[in-house]
């Protein structure tokens, strides 16, 4: 390894949901991956061995709350509980993807608000500190009482459509629907672009959904962005609408690629050009289509780490 | 008192913030307000006396957390701690206004979540149970482990708007920022209308922000709807340009009339036609002019009250 | 229904682990069982709702922690957030399998003790009693700060064998390890009959294990007892070495047929001429070989639910 | 500077309520105050910007809880709040006068015991330390369970009295209640001087209280001591009776110098000669009457900072 | 048992600190008191056994942490979470005596608060209320965050001497030190006396300390009056000094009669005329010397266990 | 002392249960024991003074809550909370003996958990991390939250019966309950041996129990081994079956010598030949009789104490 980082009590775990990101996060650091097991009985129980010792070090846990979420999440929680009793200095968690952050509050009634059991989970098994990328809601940050340090992808999002040359009088940052608006603002920012939302109403009960769209997306290119893209469904009408209302060239991006069920297939068929995301969840290989391109936030995580861990400002990384 | 409540173990305290729409509350479901004395010693503290028993009784306390926010909350916790030791079977707060909402999240580096703040205070005091009414973010709901009753305001607010018999074609409903469009989709599905948003922009560095309209106002009727009006400056300049933009005339409403600072002047000199308001903060005489319409949420938090009192459910007030 | 519970604060809820014993325990007390939905998302997310008001009602929720253990207590967790916010009065575990309760120690350095972890995220979620049967170790009851009504299936199994007429005299219970004998020495009592342990020991390094046997069992007939049957290796060697010894017969039974991997095959080609296994979890059509007789534990959960709902004593069940 | 302290993980910061304590405390240690800014918006909600980072310092926050005392509380809450998000690794509340402590039980039915409720918000909100100064009653202590350094007024009060050298055979000093006595011996024998008490009764219902003295003041210089002098209704009524009963001139003394209302007109119109106070409280120039002698405490709190800070006791500041 | 209490929900458990007045309180109320044995294994662990169903009733537990104060306090903490475990409703602890007590602050330096250690330790275990007769400190009250109900024993002892008819005006009441003036003024109030306090205090370091008087004694029937009296070294010097100031006859009275190493020969050989105490702390028959008076607190105690249990006003019992 | 430990930051403190032991690690280590007094009340108060300023230290106590239990008990949570408020940096509690460890299961109706409440309540009191001992059940680590070393007593059992050098194919290890086997094969692994239980019975209801042995003891040396011998009745009986079925010779070891009641005059009395224990509890003088002979774990805790210092592995120690 070129560069080493000399402190011996910074250690970075990974577990089962990223290990390429985790690697490749120790690599930028400098530090080899701990050594730690993650084994499943046939009857489906977790194992966790951790194979060197950790007492008074601050440890690091790389783990996306990915599909399958549940796994992950309580391989996340016994991982903190061998940890705490294995008499780590501080737990700290790099969740890239937090799983269940879309259940943010109760929509409807007696509804769970499971994002926050999930913070609270976290909390008891042990963990002393988050650091997070694009949460779906920045408010999850208060439902912990740990420090929590919260990185940002637009930047990096922003920074690859930049090194495509469009020319930014043709763009158009477009939110697919009403919640999205203040982030598809701030990719908008860093492209000099005007902003457009697709209004998905139902004009009369018991008629079909309309793809509208407020503002103007006619000759442009549009670039859609959400945090997450889950079955595609949303992106791939609105990518539709676009084009019927217009547009040149539509493309798509997001932190988040969850891509679950239809979505490979949905996006392969859609008049999506490419949709941009990054490696905060693993892409296997069959949905590595040509069309999406993938970036990573290893850099950004490991600066983070790096941070934390020498005590400078992390909020500085975004100035 | 023509209706009377029947159960002496239902009991509603007011404290300081909002006493006519306690005694609103009080009269709608038929008991009289519990009595109680809240003073101030000439250095500032708060004196509270719980002047008759609520022994293994259910109380409620009637409090918006408004100006002076830091007054009221600590009444607010004061009386939670005298309630618990004075033996109540539950203690359940009902906000009108939760004040701090705004502060539901990291925004910059080395800042508070103060709301969450606000909500382990109130939960350590020894509240078991809120009742809010829209709150500035729905995930705040999440700040807290005991149950929480959300309240909406839209509803009343869409209501009114009817009884003006807008002809629905003519109307555009408009959120003032980026954050704010899913309540104005909420209250366009009401009223079967479009909707714009104002894309408050700086060109470039240096350069004084513009007040971009994405989606068309041009001859509408808008109705720019926000939760909180504070210092009225966005929604004032909101108004301008909606004016020039073509809209024919200007309505706004909100929930919470924080109408602080310049707030009554700009509203008075600003070209909207009407701002329609709730009473879950107190409007004081001075502020009651001719251009504010206050709409009582008493009935709506009363029957809140008894449904929770009386387990049935309070999801069914929406349907 | 012919019998039916009267008192309607009394809810009774399944989640997906085991339907029909929660079936037939609300069939036993005489209620419905309670709406809700339990869905997947294709990200792998559960999504519950309550769909029937349950404010101020004491509800009982049935849920094996079986494979997939993970999935099945996240289901349990989400579920007690959801009825925490709904505002039940009590939220009522039972758990007849209790997942992951075998890591209930720190066997070697820096393992996890996940059955605590496991008491800590139930309480972090908020119930407020659990109903267990024949925990792996009756320590874990001290896990947990909420009361736990503790149930024993040996009664069941014991009251079976007794059908079987097999004359006393002849009978050997057979511990298939060492940490059972207690459980071997009390289903010994119902019997009248003597005990044997089975002393898998390694004599030297690199060498294999032998199965020793501590105790008489020549010409008898011997029932083995576990709590939990996993893959069935020890179980189906401890009968071979029974054999290779001298017994007539080998039967055997436990709690809780976990039954993973290789077990159903193992089993079938075994020696043992019946297992005699509960319903604690739920036995799929595929495993239900006529080797295996399953015995219900539904009149023990629900007559427990009852006395625990109308304040009776649950210890005198097993009087 | 002329002293400059070494450490940089040591940091101290100022809120609204005593800059020129803190300042005077920062320059006795010998470091710059941390940049930080308390704001007001105009709705009355306080906005925190702690602008220097602080990630794993220990950190000083400097703020009396005096009047306005719940602007002044939500202040340190608030503050404490932001420290803890922004990983400081120790969070000291350096509390001069503490807000609320005269309501340290509850003296009738139904009352708020909110000098515990303030321990219980300041411990949540996240501090980890308190240096406080004569708490009104010593037992507030135990209110908390995070360390607590408690120092003592009294030798400041004291030696200032001896560089009077009044005659000590001259000298009694005088408990203005019956609450007092202790501290009143306290000073008594470090100016080895016999006290006395006022024993304000009333000798029927409908009565009027008299102001008994206890003890012999005539002919003496009496000094009156109290923890707190607030409206100076007590001590100025307890000066008069104590010149009534023979006393040549009569001083007064206390740790913190509320002074309320129309404490500054009673004080100027007594006949007290001089009411000696610590700047635990600030001052205000308006209040700064001839009358009033003001001691410092920066040395006593500077001190104690140090000796917190670098693992000495602190115990023997007092030996 | 002429007077029955009817409602079964409500039981009295006694421990063993004081079987008879636990046995007084529940013919007050009219019940039975509860079957539980407590037992000492001779290796001095305590077992407990309820030995009747408690489910969902209300439970008070009698019993005071007098000597053996750590057997007592851990007979009552088993006895919690005994009750908790077998789902007690409520746990509520009637602890006429509160051992501890006098460990209330840090009186030097790296001393425990040991009165705030037990009230931890009372509600980690899982109390619900408490009910106490005077505190040795009233701000004890405030180290629980549980109901506290607090009784006083001074009505009880100013009735007792109220039948003795003493001519008032030859009364004093006496504060055997600093700290006990308050409780002295409030004897004083109900027999209608002045004060006086005893002012025990060195001259000069290496000399004897001299009991001074503070306040007229010649010539007077003198009360001492103490909360707790221990070894009764102070009480006995104080009456001493008393009858040398010319005090014609000197009376002692206290709540908490704990009178341990020489206190009986103290007070048997002094010239107290008679000590009256109350039943809070069990008086061995080797105790009950002559000058000795006890008198209950069990009407006292029984009428505030139904006044709780009914949800009636207990401070009203003192008006 | 000649081996000299260095960091300063290392305390060791000694309480009442066992000087010698601690006196015996301190020496391990190099260093001196804390000074601390630990005095009581005539009334029977516990009170701790520390005697040495501890701010910043890693403090170990050493501490076995033997008989008297409860003393012991109160005296270590009595010392954390010292420990706590004078600002130790950690506060470790070296238990060789648990006191209440076998009270870890509800066995019958409303039976307490106390070894879970004793795990409660030390936490409560502020301990950070546990040393302990052969614990009665290897779940009681779970009852924490806190990190736990469990050290083994089998090793150094073992290695005393190798320096014996009985012909391991003549020996025999025996469990004298069904509890034990576990322990047994652990010590039979170590010396090569096969093992026996007893099985003790009750063949018919109000017939005597039978000693009943299953496996072979017959011409062998059986060697018993529990973890606690407390009165001695099951230890000498087990003997007694074990000599009438054969055995040659009969020793028996134990981790914890409680040895309360008649357990000396048994031991004495029975046909035991030596009885091994470890000083995890002082053995007095009166109990050192010449059957009994004491190996010392003060080199056990000695190592394990410098490993947690130095943030080594304590796993090893048992490699």
């Amino acid at each position: 390894m070129s560069n080493q980082y000399l402190d011996p009590s910074l250690k970075i775990f990974s577990l089962s949901s990223n290990r390429a990101l985790a690697q490749e996060i120790a690599k930028f650091i400098g530090v080899e991956l701990g050594k730690c097991s993650v084994n499943r009985f046939s009857d489906g129980e977790i194992q966790i061995n951790i194979e060197e010792s950790i007492r008074g070090c601050d440890v690091y846990v790389v783990q996306s709350t990915s599909d399958p979420v549940n796994d992950h999440l309580m391989e996340l929680l016994i991982m903190i509980d061998a940890l705490k009793r294995a008499s780590a200095k501080t737990i700290n968690l790099v969740m890239p993807y937090y799983g269940y952050a879309r259940q943010d509050r109760k929509a409807r009634a007696r509804e769970p608000i499971t994002a926050k059991l999930v913070a609270n989970l976290i909390e008891t098994a042990g963990a002393t500190r988050m650091i997070n990328l694009d949460l779906h809601a920045p408010q999850i940050q208060g439902f912990f009482d740990i420090p929590n340090d919260h990185l940002m992808g637009v930047p990096i999002l922003g920074d690859y459509f930049k090194t495509k040359n469009l020319y930014k009088d043709d763009i158009v940052i477009v939110s697919p629907d009403h919640g999205g608006v203040t982030r598809a603002r701030r990719l908008a920012d860093r492209l000099k672009a005007p902003i457009a939302i697709i209004d998905k109403r139902r004009p009369r009960p018991n008629v079909a959904e309309v793809m509208n769209i407020v503002g103007n997306v006619d000759g442009k290119i549009a670039i859609l962005i959400d945090d997450i893209i889950d079955t595609a469904g949303t992106i791939t009408l609105a990518a539709n609408a676009l084009t019927e209302n217009g547009a040149k060239e539509v493309y798509a991006c997001c932190t988040h690629p969850v891509l679950s069920g239809p979505a490979i297939e949905r996006i392969q068929n859609s008049n999506i050009k490419e949709l941009v995301v990054t490696n905060s969840i693993v892409l296997p290989e069959e949905k590595k289509i040509a069309k999406i391109k993938e970036l990573s936030v290893a850099p950004l995580l490991g600066e983070a780490i790096i941070r934390v861990h020498e005590n400078q400002s992390v909020s500085t990384l975004f100035d």
